[in-house]
């Protein structure tokens, strides 16, 4: 393996593509890992941190993940990281419903990758974009894009050039290039 | 140790007390141990499972580990396991608040207990009460017990001796005080 060469540990296709694209630019070749990761419950940062650091200790070598959060302001913060778990089992209109008692519809879409190397401490990088949710609006069938507005527009109604340059997950990209960049010199 | 006693991994002293009450009559001797165990993300069964198995590895004895959720049916289960993280940044009237978007306010409180040895794998005994999520009613202030109505009464309404003969919590320890009679003699 060179030293360029890093594991995306992920089933999502998607966010694969995403970081390929973006990570390929500073010469860092990413290969995807399927390895079942249980997630624990905690905060953004408990939560990557230790998923980092056993992914790191199973495959053997460095690894980046990836841990996605949509934060309610009026929920103070919540669903959050478990965000997956109600957009599987109510979608995205569940996911509205839940501000329906709140003039409050401001929500930060927060995405945090974690580089790790096997017995050390993980590495994090937040991007963080504050927006608000509304019913869903757009095309894109990608998680909660359609109901996640910034400035007039829900991440749905971008195309992916207009998404990267403002998304919580470019954003955290944008870091850990940053870093990587600096690490290899 | 004698073969009687068990090991209740929790740092909650309420549900300490209750379960000590319940398992005494049939002889065990309840012992609490405030371990900090990490609780994963995933169903009820899954979560609890985990912490058992965890648990009796730290301790090197048998326990019992105790998971409680409140599963709205609206939003298909959810806050389930999570519901300590809202009920903790958001209250119990942020809870109810997740309600408003619908009619339906019907809830289910769940309690699943294990019992595991080490090494072996977890035995869970599940407590169901069928309810519904009102706005706050009772003077108790035990996590949402104000919020989950069963029968005209909210759990904060009743006293110990009515809200233990259909509590969630009391009918998964009856299940394991069974189990428990049968496995000692």
């Amino acid at each position: 393996m060179s030293s360029r060469t890093l594991f995306f540990v992920t089933s999502n296709p998607g966010k694969l593509a995403e970081a390929k694209a973006i990570l390929s630019a500073s010469g860092v070749n990413l290969e995807s890992k399927n390895v079942e990761i249980t997630e624990i419950q905690g905060t953004i940062e408990e939560i990557t941190r230790d998923k980092a650091k056993r992914a790191a200790e199973q495959i053997g070598g460095p690894v980046i993940v990836e841990d996605t959060c949509l934060c309610f302001d009026a929920l103070k913060g919540l669903p959050g990281p478990y965000v997956k778990h109600f957009l599987k089992e109510i979608g995205t209109r569940g996911l509205t419903n839940m501000l329906a008692a709140y003039d409050d519809k401001t929500a930060q879409a927060v995405c945090t990758f974690a580089y790790c190397e096997p017995g050390s401490e993980p590495i994090l990088f937040e991007g963080r974009t504050k927006g608000k949710v509304v019913r869903a609006r757009g095309e894109g069938s990608f998680g909660w894009d359609p109901i996640f507005e910034y400035e007039g527009s829900t991440y749905a109604e971008m195309d992916s050039y207009q998404k990267n340059k403002i998304s919580h997950r470019f954003k955290a990209l944008q870091k850990l290039t940053a870093w990587l960049e600096e690490k290899h010199g």
